[in-house]
């Protein structure tokens, strides 16, 4: 077992001009961290050196250091455009083997710029690890990770920097996690080597009580759940991708969002929050929605299942479904989707029609979910009425609701999105307290 | 055991799209063949269709087709240089782990060309065939290819597509092969695969008997040798590294040398020539030599020794060495060596004068050597006074001799070297025939 205690105070590390540097270790405790950083804060030279010098304090301070790397910049996009002008229809397998470079070139990178402050890095990708996923290439799950070849660098004082985004499958090929997929390599490292905590740097300082773009006064939040996060995530807050909080939630590793470009602390996520459960934590929204009615459906058992089960065999999935009641023999049921699958699903239904016994499909684009989460919700009546007296105040039209645990959500015209999220968000005064 | 005779005349293969070709497999004999393209035949989106065509047209004539690839046109050199920005002295370690990139795109980026005409086509890294090599970051040499991958890639029909270059050591990091790695790297795969031959695209038509561009009236060899080649290539011809022409010769690959832009037939390299052994192939050139002469060596044993020695052990290797008749208990010592070596071994003999017990040192770098090549020298007495007489006629004067079996070389003012290639060049008739 590898010991998690330096001796206590002070300690000399030495950097490979051959000077010692003499670290206080604070406390005595060596802790090891997961860093990841994504392509933006890796742009130019001078972010690589900005994001080397934040790596070093740590290492410095005597802590055993993992570092993630997207791609730099606007690499992944230039690949995808050289990709397209050769086939605009490439196999995912060589896609992955093309995009997975962009990572590798930002790994050794990084250890060159760490290797010239003089500290020992060395750069891992995917199958040197190895990091095992699924064979689905461009969405690959992550399924093993061999933490042997990381331990043994951090035994050898080295500051191991890994490949973000991508895998290997049981054929040895390559493959990528798809969206958000560095977050999810980072908390899964942080998982298999048992991290004490999962650094996710971004461009913001954490997370806030809202979009601070739409709402001027929101907060950044101090702690948060790891089941308030997933439904700020899934509702559109996009700091952290939901799989990366979901690895965590699973692990229970400690993730912290915070900005590579200031010193502010972040947002902590983590199971149970040290304060009093917070009522309301924040209000989100997503304008990436669209609403669909099929109208006249005869009010027999089995239509609605029908309906629903034809959508999740194209693998769509629909969210807010809200029911007419039966009247004259016959009902309306209607739903919300994500904008992109709207025609699939429209084409779906309409070729279906009879079978479902509906006499016509309506749609409407012009919808947003404005949705309001709180881990304290669960144990406190009038959230919902508090919402909704909220959006009456402002002359805010309510289309649909949904409720969870830890969340209301409401359909509102895209119009009002941002009318109702300062309504919401001033009736529950989440704002900062200046 | 895979069966190399495919059946006699038509045949038919199915594209991707479903279409079934109907091929002409010529003779019935399906062939195994390596084709390597350097980087300026994939500088942009037409040569690398380009490239895709010549590759395909093998391929639908009925053979297996192994395709090594080198970085995109200035890839290698942009990496560099973002390299460089970074950390002006990175380890070789990170070095080959930011070029390996360039093949792996090159690789993904033909196998989508090849797909998007209608073919099947899988690229394969170092690690993924894999290729091992030794530990030597940036100038490894490979020590074993592993032919089951890539053999069962040719069973499915596919066209296996290989970055050139690279290799994985013991540790699983990966290494580059130095320069001229993608020729190696072809050859040993054709050694490895036991395939039929192995084309070098390049961008000249083939092997000349002397370079183009000094004598214009110079003749594409049909046919040459492994040692004819050797020697040319280290000599300055530039067309094939040496490195990939010994291992060659090593495991009696076929090589081929060809334009990736033209339809000519190249010119093939091989132990034998069918037709009578040529008495010359052709005239070569070195203009990065210099001359070093030690004055003044006591004419005692164990002086040239303790010289050359010296610079053994700095790893400098001479060439062309010439020693005066003892006189008056002194002699004098001069030789050839790569220019880039001088300056060091200029400050090695200056600083052990006294031990070899010498009076000066003179350094000659206006000095060039030309060669004459070929196999049939050995047993063809008079071609060396045939070329000095040659020289002698061009008013050229010889300032050093040196022979093997199937070379002559001979040291000459720099400004000589235009007229000497020509006037030997004449006297021999190597000139084509038009």
């Amino acid at each position: 077992m590898y010991p998690r205690t330096f001796t206590y105070g002070l300690f000399a590390r030495e950097n490979k001009q051959g000077y010692l540097k003499i670290c206080v270790n604070i406390g005595g405790k060596t802790v090891l961290i997961v860093k990841k950083f994504g392509g933006s804060s890796l742009a130019n030279k001078e972010r690589v050196f900005n994001v080397a010098n934040r790596i070093l304090e740590d290492y410095i301070a005597g802590h055993e250091v993992i570092v993630v790397l997207s791609a730099q910049g606007d690499t992944t996009d230039e690949l995808l455009d050289k990709a397209k002008e050769i086939n605009p229809n490439p196999s995912r397998r060589e896609m992955d083997m093309l995009l997975a470079t962009g990572e590798q070139q930002s790994v050794s990178l990084m250890a060159m710029a760490i290797e010239s402050l003089g500290y020992p890095a060395i750069s891992l990708n995917a199958y040197q690890v190895p990091m095992v996923t699924t064979s689905t290439y461009g969405n690959a799950r992550l399924k093993k990770i061999d933490s042997d070849r990381i331990r043994t660098e951090l035994d050898r004082k080295n500051i191991v920097i890994v490949t973000g985004f991508q895998g290997i499958n049981r054929y040895e090929d390559i493959t990528t996690l798809g969206r958000g997929g560095s977050d999810t390599t980072a908390v899964a490292l942080a998982a298999a080597l048992d991290a004490d905590k999962c650094e996710i740097f971004t461009d913001v300082n954490g997370v806030y009580t809202a979009d601070p773009r739409v709402v001027k006064n929101a907060r950044k939040l101090d702690e948060i759940t790891y089941d308030e996060m997933l439904e700020l995530a899934s509702l559109g807050a996009k700091v952290l991708h939901n799989r990366s909080v979901e690895l965590a939630k699973k692990y229970g590793v400690e993730l912290v969002v915070r900005s590579s470009l200031t010193r502010e602390e972040g947002t902590i996520v983590k199971e149970e929050c040290r304060m009093e459960k917070m009522l309301v934590s924040g209000v989100a929204s997503d304008k990436d929605v669209a609403r669909i009615a099929v109208i006249g459906i005869k009010d027999e058992p089995g239509k609605a299942f029908m309906l629903f089960s034809l959508l999740a065999k194209k693998g769509i999935n629909v969210d807010i479904i809200l029911q007419s009641v039966g009247r004259e023999g016959s009902k309306d049921i209607s739903f919300t989707l994500p904008t992109s699958d709207l025609k699939e699903a429209v084409s779906i239904i309409e070729g279906n029609l009879d079978r479902i016994s509906g006499s016509k499909v309506e749609v409407d684009e012009d919808v947003a979910k404005v949705s309001l989460v709180g881990a304290g919700m669960a144990s406190n009546a009038g959230v919902a009425s508090t919402m909704f007296e909220a959006l009456y105040d402002a002359d805010i039209n309510i289309k649909m609701i949904s409720t969870s645990e830890i969340k209301i959500s409401v359909l509102v015209d895209e119009h009002d999105v941002e009318a109702a999220m300062n309504a919401i968000h001033e009736q529950f005064k989440l704002a900062a307290s200046k």
